[in-house]
Formats: C-alpha cells, sequence, structure tokens
C-alpha cells in the first residue's frame, strides 16, 4: 500500500517529468518559428515559457511542503530535494527556448538565417526535442541507458556548435557581422539547452544508483 | 544560547556568503584576463572555478545533511532549502567567469577585444564585483535596501549590453565577424552574471520577509 507521501512524491516526479518533455516540444516551436520566420509561434514560445516557470515555482512549493510536513530522509529525501533541483533545469530549458522566440520577434518580418546554417538548428531542434523527452523518461524510469543517450545528444550538439563557429570563423561568412551575433548566440543557446538536461540525467542517476555518472 | 542547528545553518550561510564574494573576484579576474591579454591571469580563473564548483557540491551536501537529521520547519526550512538553490547560481557566476577566461585563452597571444570595448568590458567588470559583494552581503543582512543595490547594478549591465550590441550592429564595426562574436557571447556572459546575483537577492529578499521582491 501506498502511503500519501509516496503518492505525494510521485506526483511531484511526475510534474517534473511533464516539465521536461514541455521543454523539449517548446524548444521545437522555437525551432519551427526561427527556420520559418513564424512571429506567431515564437509569441506562442514565449508563453509556453511562462508555464514552465509557473510549473516550476508550484513544484518548489509542494516540494518545500513535503519536507515541512513529512521530514523525509534517505532515499526519500534525496529525491525531493532532487526533485527542487531539476525543476530549476527544465525551467531553464524553457528559457532557452524562449530566447531563440525573441530573437526571431526582433527580427521580424526578416529571417534570422542564412540559408547555410539552416540545416544545422534544423538538427539542433530534432535533438532538442529528443534530449526533452528521454528526460521526461529518465526522470520516471531512472534508467541508466536512457541517461547514457542523453550524454549521446548532448555531444551531437556540442559537435553541431562548434561546426557553428568554423562557419563564423571562415573568412567566407558573408552575412553581415549582425547574423554572425545572432547565429553565434542561438547555437550557445541550444548547447545550454543541453547543458541542462545533461545535468537533469547526471542528478537522476546519481540518486538512483549513488555512483556519479558520467552522461 | 544558539544550538548546534542554527551553528550549522550560520556555517551554511557563511560559505554561501563566500562564494558569492568569490564569483566577484573571480569575475574581476577574468575581466582583467580579457583586458590585458593574460593567459596567466585565465588559467587562475579557470582553476578558481573549481574551488567554486567544490564549494557548491560540499554546500549542498551539508544542507542536505541538515534536512535529514534536523528536519528544519518553517523559517529555518526555507533557509536551508534558499541556501542549496543559492549556491547552485553563486557556482554559476563563476562558471560564467571561466566562460569570459576561456575567450581570452582560445585567443591568446592575440588580444580578443578592440580598444572600441575596453571601456564598456573594464565596466561591466567593475560591475560585477559590486554584485559579487551586494550577494555576498545579503545572504548575511537579508537588507532589501542591498538586495535593491543588486537590481541597480543589474539594471546598469543591461544597459551596457544594450549598448554592445548596439555597436554590433553598426555597419561601422570593423573589426571582423569572429570578433563580433566573441563580443556578443562576453556581453552575454556578464549579462547573466548579473542574473544570478539577482536571483540570489531576490530568493534571500522573499525568504527574510515572505513578499516578492522587485530587485
Amino acid at each position: 500500500m501506498r502511503t500519501v507521501f509516496h503518492e505525494q512524491l510521485h506526483s511531484l516526479t511526475v510534474t517534473l517529468s511533464r516539465m521536461c518533455g514541455l521543454a523539449g516540444l517548446v524548444m521545437e516551436r522555437a525551432t519551427d518559428a526561427l527556420l520559418h520566420g513564424d512571429l506567431q509561434l515564437a509569441e506562442q514560445v514565449i508563453a509556453d515559457y511562462e508555464e514552465l516557470a509557473q510549473m516550476r515555482s508550484d513544484a518548489e512549493e509542494a516540494a518545500f511542503v513535503l519536507l515541512a510536513l513529512q521530514a523525509p530522509v534517505a532515499g526519500d529525501l534525496r529525491i525531493v530535494v532532487g526533485c527542487m533541483q531539476n525543476v530549476a533545469d527544465a525551467e531553464r530549458m524553457g528559457g532557452l527556448a524562449r530566447h531563440v522566440a525573441e530573437i526571431v520577434r526582433r527580427r521580424h518580418p526578416d529571417r534570422t538565417l542564412p540559408t547555410q546554417v539552416n540545416g544545422v538548428f534544423a538538427e539542433m531542434g530534432r535533438i532538442a526535442v529528443d534530449l526533452g523527452n528521454s528526460a521526461k523518461e529518465v526522470v520516471l524510469s531512472r534508467d541508466p541507458e536512457q541517461a547514457a543517450q542523453i550524454g549521446r545528444d548532448d555531444a551531437e550538439i556540442d559537435r553541431l556548435h562548434q561546426h557553428l563557429f568554423t562557419l563564423l570563423k571562415d573568412d567566407g561568412w558573408g552575412h553581415g557581422v549582425g547574423t554572425a551575433v545572432d547565429v553565434a548566440l542561438l547555437g550557445r543557446f541550444y548547447e545550454r539547452f543541453a547543458d541542462h538536461a545533461v545535468e537533469i540525467g547526471r542528478r537522476v542517476i546519481f540518486q538512483a544508483t549513488g555512483e556519479p555518472f558520467d552522461a
């Protein structure tokens, strides 16, 4: 029989899981907005972020109440504390999607990206969804294999991010300084998005196994 | 008479305070390394960051032990949880200083900055030290007036950050794409540094007063 405490703990974990999935979805939308110069979608992303911020705030308060009323110890305490830390990472992932959308909005009606880098961002957006979904699953399953997938996706984002910098260093970059700056910042937003997913994966596996995990 | 618990709680708060001061100091060093192309100082910053990361890890564990063994409630619990969240922000401030140092290292022996923007970064570096010191003090004093100073410094960093983008948009930017990208990323690192200080100030004042604080 499950105690009320464990039901509340499960509910907190489910919220965290939903936040991770939503963060991936929001980054997917931000990427679509970027690739198509879609202002309406960019505005949607900015609204979606507010939902994630509210979810974080609610989850932090729920975790606080659990600590205050139930005074969990050992493994249960690690899960509550880990959830508090992980919801901050998931919110930040949404915040980075919002930054992408803000660049789209600032540049509208101009497109932000030269065709040359469209494919790189399309690929980073695709991986971002995977990262969100992997984080969504790993916080429920606590499966090191799923956490390892987050690490592989992160390495792929890093590779694409480095590739962007190679293009920007190239004397052949013919799209002006302003666009180069946008591309550099956008690349950084995707890289940081992946870093936060890695952080969630690492924390969940450490909680589950007590061993550091090199995701 | 102070209980052992309150001594431990005070010790945790002192660690957080030291981390905030150190984060400011590290950003000051990173700024000096940037302005003078000083590789040795940049390496020092990267080592300093490791110290901050270790302090965060130790503080999180100390906070966890406090929760597990003392099961604090109400205001004391808010302080422990807030410390856990704040040490993450303070570590991240050090991480952003490390990013500045990494750009210096990557560019060495070239200078990173054109003279035109030296003054802006010198000013951002000066404010970063103030932000670290204000955060250092506010976590001990819980004084809304000190938190308000963090807000004013953050607004000043935002203004300088916007000014950089004006220079980068200008058709007269004559320092090439690579340097523009560095300047844009550097500006973002200082802006994020300030954001984390604001977050610490806001959280401390909310804990102390129960009222949201618009730092």
